[in-house]
């Protein structure tokens, strides 16, 4: 008889997304008029920048030459649009990153779940609680953990990040060996700043260790003190692995478009003992199981680094960085107590009153309309906490807002 | 510190097409003005469908207003788009396969590599000779192979298809759980009979075996006789998931979109000994580990359906099976015996001579300057054998005959 991989039945049934799609829908079925707003699913809802657009016009006119026709590209991604990441977001800050270290992709949720099957299966295994669910889910499925056991997988290090420490990742006191960092973080808007993140690359450096260091949401940062690659810290290229996308920087989510970054230098051990460099494992990896990003697409990721583009792209953030900071000052005028959203399009709000998140998830559908996401949905550390995300029209964050200043009115 | 998947140190070092692209270069770098022609990859040379191009433009312009613009979709595809799937390329064939039941990607090669994310890593794995490498590779980056020994992976079950089969994948007498079948097959343009196929599906149930089948040339399917998909068999529905791709039918190969059929009806066995649906574990697999396709692509993929589309599908089929039977009519007359170009875009030739495969890559190469692909890439059952693809201009395919046959004229 063929089996199955049993790995899968230790993931929990009721993923975070869906649980929040069957409540949401209980209560549309019973009131269909009722207003519904939506700052759960980090999903982008203005236009696609009108550079990427024309690009992909243009795109679709070439494949409908003999001449200018594009069937498979390379699996890694075209040239042209290699070289423009590696100049404008990460030589352009200092980085040495090449275009030949960089992996275009159809998404930074693929990669950062692909990326296990290049690393073995006797790693320890570190993410943050809260976490971005799919890191601990594909650990899961890749049977890198034990049971579920008090909502937490047997095997994984949990680090939890939360107002008591800051919201910072303590580096652990254990030896690890791959370690996931999303900064800014997705669910709690917090960010690292470099000495923080120094302090972990030198962990990383000191245990032989490999950071997954997620930047997906990089363009959000206002601050210019924060860094916005891994690779702007001394040492980063010996351990650390970084994933970018277009989706939230551009619009890209429904459009498909992300890249990794895998130094060179990098480099793990086989079971003799001897060092293997990653690069040339995830190029086999791609090469073999990829067959790259859709030449049109490539071509709309390519004009965000033109200057319309960058324009255009910079609108687009600063237009739902205003959206946080509505989201901001409106949640702290109602007494609520707000965490992120300044360089991140989170907030990490605190339930009110001592409600649980799946209290506080309810209170706001049923008495504002208003759907955001339950933090303990990202882990056990986020209990009591929730996401609000920026990504919406101008009036319909107003409007929710003002819904939920009027239902907690001090 | 960290390690790494071992699994891939066992992967052969010069995977087939790298090789080939080395040898033409070593070849072009002494010869800059040799008039190379390439017939060696897979990969569609004519301009994507009218019909595909005009959904795209439309598509983009979608993503242009707030009204209008598509976020993430769903993991699966768009419903509207598995409907036409379900409807055209199954119903319509007498199939009972559902739009639910489609699982909408980016390539045939990503899920038939994916896909063994989902069993147990103590299946027996049966495989052509020769075979499309991406099956092979995959599994051995799983870890469900030993190390190669004489040109094959230990552990794997080898079923040849030669001449003196018929080109045949003969059922084993060992009892084997997973199954890879491709037909028409790639690389040597075979065919499978209605009653070749259901013994095969007779074989998976009476074992509780899973078949593998890729159907990516379905749409070359000249012989009315001859099944295009699992699904026309009886049974197959609960021991079959297919594969099928737009890149070779409607021109997709850099416009990346495909899709798997995964039957609700189909089940593997847990350790505990009970039966688990595969539907379940892939949806949850893609869920965790794919974002969708580009709501653009789904357009283009979409459009394939409508009147205009299929009609220009059609006329792209015809003109690359032309050119597959002047490859066939030119090569029989140079004296070499060929197979497979008629229900299939791929003409299997043997090496005239007793060549080897390489042997008569180097002499296409060097004499006629024509790349093919060495049989012996694909398995060592295909040494002796080369594939010639038809996919190329009219002009192209002529010019190439004509210098294979003066070359080999008797």
């Amino acid at each position: 008889m063929t089996t199955i991989n049993d790995n899968y039945l230790k993931l929990k049934a009721g993923y975070l997304f869906p649980e929040i799609a069957r409540r949401v829908k209980a209560y549309t079925d019973e009131n269909p008029d009722a207003p519904i707003i939506k700052l759960g699913i980090g999903d982008v809802t203005e236009p696609l920048p009108a550079a990427c657009r024309e690009a992909m016009v243009a795109a679709v006119e070439d494949m409908g030459q003999r001449q200018t026709f594009h069937g498979y590209g390379p699996e890694q991604g075209y040239l042209w649009l290699r070289e423009k990441i590696a100049q404008h977001d990460f030589q352009a800050r200092g980085c040495q990153v090449s275009a030949e270290e960089i992996f275009v992709s159809d998404g930074a949720k693929c990669d950062s779940g692909n990326i296990l099957d290049i690393f073995g299966r006797d790693n320890t295994i570190a993410v943050t609680d809260p976490v971005y669910p799919v890191y601990v889910d594909t650990n899961v499925m890749a049977g890198n953990t034990g049971a579920m056991d008090d909502g937490k997988y047997q095997g994984l290090v949990y680090l939890p990040i939360t107002a008591e420490n800051s919201f910072t990742a303590e580096i652990p006191e254990e030896k690890v060996d791959l370690i996931y960092l999303c900064f800014p973080n997705n669910p709690t808007g917090a960010t690292a700043s470099r000495a923080e993140l120094q302090a972990w690359v030198d962990y990383a450096r000191a245990h032989g260790s490999i950071i997954l260091f997620d930047a997906a949401y990089e363009a959000f940062i206002t601050d210019a003190e924060l860094p916005h690659s891994i690779y702007e810290l001394d040492g980063a290229r010996n351990c650390a692995i970084e994933f970018r996308s277009f989706s939230k920087t551009a619009g890209f989510t429904g459009t498909r478009c992300a890249f990794t970054v895998v130094p060179k230098t990098l480099t793990a051990k086989a079971a003799d003992g001897s060092d293997v460099e990653l690069w040339k494992l995830w190029n086999r990896r791609q090469s073999t199981k990829f067959n790259g990003v859709s030449y049109i697409v490539q071509r709309a990721a390519e004009a965000v680094y033109s200057e319309a583009g960058q324009q255009q792209v910079k609108g687009l953030i600063a237009f739902y960085l205003e959206n946080a900071k509505i989201i901001r000052q409106q949640l702290t005028a109602a007494g609520i107590q707000v965490y992120g959203g300044i360089n991140a399009p989170y907030v990490w709000a605190q339930a009110p009153a001592g409600l649980s998140s799946w209290d506080f998830f309810d209170k706001l559908l049923y008495h504002c309309n208003v759907v955001g996401t339950p933090g303990s949905g990202f882990g056990a550390a986020g209990e009591g906490y929730f996401r609000i995300s920026a990504f919406n029209s101008r009036e319909n964050v107003e409007t929710a807002m003002q819904r939920i200043a009027e239902q907690f009115k001090v």
